[in-house]
């Protein structure tokens, strides 16, 4: 694996501190991330964040770069964990460093994992040795196995590992050459959807948006959690590009920051106005007459138009409808699940303590104070004034729009 | 000033790491904590936390030491910076370090600051060298304005200060000995009141706790906030002692944590059963009835019930109200302000942007990025259940009855 943008890593001078301290004289150094195992602590050392236009000849990222893309016979990506200290992007030539690179969230949001798992797979086409189709396929399946273990509980992951498994359906394609296309040709048509699908739900989410709006946002719902462009956040930027004055308000979104972090990060990158709050701050904000819309993302919609999102989405919910600010999650269909009547068949997955008692590895509270730490939680629809689509904005009743929505039958498009 | 615990801070091992690291073997460190200033690193490593029986032969803390006292002609205090990690308690011979111990929040929370200011007086005429009366007034008024200028906006600290410098008034108080000596009866007065004060609270509020209750709380209402015992936290304490069974769900409370890093040290001293979550976790406990009573503090309430609180109190009202939860703010009638109308009166501080970037020490976010603070909210009294003061629970209608509660006229006390 080669970094395509190598950063210079000054290393710090170790000096005598006083009273019992270590001084560590950063030069040229603008920010510290830290790993803390049990008896290690990593400090790593970043240069500032190079200004865009060392980035694509004066161009600004998004226009030209995406999340996850194929680029000269490997899979490229963004690494987000670097992120905001250090942009950098990695191309693996191993499907097995792509499995590695997805469990270690690199990569991460449903839609951009997706993609990077549809490439692994044309990059394990790519690898392999095989002579003979019936080779070939053992390898593939082989990798689509190590691929869908990369983070098993990631439903997107596994819907596009199977869609280019049947691309092996067709029997014609009997050439290790022409089964290699084809694969790549469906990992290509798969993020390009993507892109697609987000850049809709843009027009139609923009129209929501008036000159002058403050919007409020949750989480990470930008380029970065997809191929590119993004869901809520791409309403956002459709509505800037319209060349609407906008400003918006950034939850820090709390235990993995993914607001202050990439939300953040992208709007710098995109020129757009914000600030980044502490998610405690959004309900005065609110109740003070300072927002005027709230967009969200949504893991997973049910029938009847409850939204399972990153946790804290809920409280938003309750207290926009209070002051009487729209509220509308902005989703793929793909995520709508007509098959769950309400929120409550919605499994609600509690994740590591140890993101709440030391996030990025700055201990808060001691390794055994007990945590809770749910990682999403379900929005009953009542909250919901609306949920945009990429074939129209759904409005009550949920029961019968969102299915319209999904079958592409919504009126309003 | 002399530390009354010191610990073994053992020193790093600085090792060559892997591709630009640098590695640092912490030898018996359990945690650590970092200052970033503009061009160094400080870091700090400490050992656990020593267990409650090292700490006063077998009795736990809070039972026999308060957060501000006078011990041994030194005002002693808790180093609040240090914990969870590190339980210190700091002894001042000087106002000049008390004022700056204030100002650097080796002590936090209206009456404690309170109570460190009074004692901070009774120390400066002990300092003095004065040989008369005159003198020695001359060296308290100044010593006054410095106090009062550690943290110009906390109401508390100047309230402390007048009512120490009214004891001058008393001509009467001819010789240096009488007037250190009376000084020092008021600043033990204000101290043992404010003790008084929390355990009445804690009586009337854990009426409302019944055996198998979860309370959600936030912020720091603890004996850590005031001279001892705790205000919010005191009724949970009061509850607990009581015998009920309960557990409490603790918000982190962003952007300074104190709920995460005080309120759960707290609770773990005292063997109270508790869980610490992100903020955003609040809303999914309530509205999965696992919460059945929201208690917080108040800075300072109106007359009208509107109360302004830690950040983030105000959607824990909503959301409370929402699910039929009984919210409850814990107020000494200190700090109800009958001059106010409502809480839009209430001036809401923005603090440092640094708060929300960089959380003890660590970034989130560059330094460039803009940030909005707010340090209050205020939770308009619609949402609020009852207020619990030391003369009694107040019910609405607010403008009546917190009158009452002021002038010590509550029926049901």
């Amino acid at each position: 694996m080669r970094r395509s943008q190598p950063h210079p890593q000054p290393l710090p001078m170790l000096e005598e501190g006083r009273g019992g301290q270590k001084k560590i004289s950063i030069m040229g150094a603008r920010a510290i991330r830290l790993f803390l195992t049990s008896s290690d602590l990593y400090i790593v050392l970043f240069e500032a964040i190079p200004p865009p236009h060392a980035w694509g000849g004066g161009r600004r990222w998004g226009l030209n770069m995406r999340t996850v893309e194929w680029h000269d016979n490997k899979v490229r990506m963004i690494d987000q964990r670097l992120l905001p200290w250090e942009f950098t992007r990695v191309d693996y030539d191993d499907y097995h460093a792509v499995a590695a690179a997805i469990t270690d969230m690199v990569v991460r949001g449903a839609p951009a994992i997706g993609a990077a798992a549809a490439f692994g797979l044309a990059l394990a086409a790519h690898q392999s040795t095989a002579a003979d189709r019936p080779a070939l396929l053992r390898d593939l399946e082989s990798a689509a196995s190590t691929l869908k273990q990369a983070r098993p509980t990631a439903v997107n992951l596994a819907w596009a590992v199977d869609r280019l498994m049947r691309v092996l359906d067709d029997t014609s394609l009997e050439r290790i050459d022409a089964i290699r296309a084809a694969l790549l040709h469906e990992a290509q048509t798969l993020a390009d959807e993507d892109v697609a699908i987000n850049k809709r739900m843009g027009a139609f989410g923009a129209a929501l948006i008036r000159d002058g709006d403050t919007i409020l946002h949750h989480c990470n719902t930008g380029a970065l959690a997809t191929v590119d462009w993004g869901t809520a956040l791409g309403v956002v930027r459709s509505a800037y590009e319209q060349g609407k004055k906008i400003h918006v308000l950034l939850d820090e979104t709390r235990p993995r920051l993914q607001g202050a972090r990439l939300s953040a990060w992208e709007l710098k990158q995109l020129g757009i106005p914000f600030d980044v709050i502490a998610d405690n701050a959004a309900g005065h904000f609110m109740r003070t007459g300072q927002v005027n819309i709230v967009l969200v993302g949504s893991d997973r919609t049910a029938a009847n138009g409850d939204v399972a999102n990153k946790i804290g989405t809920y409280k938003l919910g309750v207290v926009a409808r209070e002051n009487g600010i729209p509220f509308y999650p902005v989703v793929p269909t793909s995520t709508i699940d007509l098959s769950l009547k309400n929120g409550d068949e919605i499994p609600i997955e509690e994740r590591d303590p140890a993101e709440v008692r030391a996030p990025y590895g700055l201990p808060i509270c001691p390794d055994d104070y007990p945590v809770r730490n749910p990682a999403f939680d379900v929005t009953p629809h009542r909250y919901v004034t609306g949920i945009v689509t990429e074939n129209g904005i759904a409005y009550p009743p949920f029961d019968v729009n969102l299915r319209r929505a999904v079958e592409d039958t919504l009126v309003n498009r």
